[in-house]
């Protein structure tokens, strides 16, 4: 016996499909899971089943939602709706939202342009984008894609279609992250820390 | 919105069950799940069902086994049956089985002995090693319990259960892991290495 019997193979390579979830990792997932009880095994099951079946795309930020229509945030009427934040993907909302202060909507692109992995324009959810600004009631898009090559391209890309409808269009400030040691920042964070450098007294 | 949808936020506490996995893991995982299609999804529910549906405990050596009388190892004659290893858990098997020269049967306790967390010789498959050995073939018993207290409490207490038979009871050697460094080998281990030298010519 070189190989782990069938059904715990099956277990670990689906396991090993998550992300950052190596060999070693992928085998103690597949025991600890054999360890659960036969109710907490189908719970489980059943939570993985839930999520295709529960979840639907809210119409309008085309975020995640539990409920038919429009999701939680899209129809909480205390919310700014001349402002949204636009990420790359639903889990990024939850990301924003600790940022407490912030009270506007969101838009989830579903990605970020990347011409290596062939996605084009017409594969992020930018024309809902663009409907809602078209609506007119919008005064600011603040682009929150991750500080990367594909997302700083994506950022720039929005605030080009935007631009006919005079919508101000933002992206979020690059530096150093606070309570970090600049002796550890990358040169090319530090170098964009410089540039965006704020004065006193302003 | 402070908290994610019902659906998510219940997968995220299945993921955040799995050893090792923190709130961040478990949301990443979360997300990932989400991003499967509908078969995937299915197969991936599926393989844990199957692991607990699919998988039976060998009567000899109480490892695990997909069909249904005894493993593959323990009915394989190929074996030397003479010489058992006994390892803590089922996953332990695969583990031994990397050393390749070792070609005798396996014996899975299920645990080790350790009064803190309440569990005594009954609670592990010690009987069913007896039996084994009262049988009269195993002329030695390997135990590779984990180098831990409760590990040598246990191989302890094996090697004290076994003598009225007879056999010969050892257990892996202690020492400093081949390919690594003295200078990060922590001190209990050197000495266990010091102890345990073998001298050349022998």
């Amino acid at each position: 016996m070189a190989e782990y019997i069938a059904p715990i193979k099956r277990l670990i390579e689906e396991f090993r499909k998550l992300p950052g979830v190596g060999a070693k990792t992928a085998v103690r997932y597949a025991f600890a899971t054999l360890s659960l009880n036969e109710s907490e095994i189908e719970q489980f099951a059943d939570a993985i089943i839930g999520a295709k079946r529960d979840i639907r795309v809210c119409p309008v930020c085309c975020g995640l939602t539990a409920s038919e229509g429009k999701c939680e945030i899209c129809s909480d009427e205390n919310r700014d709706s001349s402002v949204i934040c636009v990420v790359e993907s639903a889990k990024d909302i939850m990301v924003m939202e600790k940022v407490r202060s912030y009270r506007g909507m969101y838009h989830v692109l579903g990605g970020v342009l990347s011409p290596i992995d062939n996605i084009s324009s017409d594969d992020l959810n930018i024309k809902e984008l663009v409907a809602r600004i078209e609506e007119g009631a919008v005064k600011e898009v603040i682009v929150a894609t991750n500080p990367t090559p594909s997302g700083d391209t994506t950022a720039a890309y929005i605030a080009r279609i935007l631009e006919p409808y005079g919508t101000e269009v933002s992206r979020l400030a690059y530096g150093i992250p606070v309570g970090g040691d600049i002796e550890y920042a990358d040169e090319i964070t530090l170098y964009r820390a410089m540039e965006g450098r704020k004065y006193y007294g302003n």
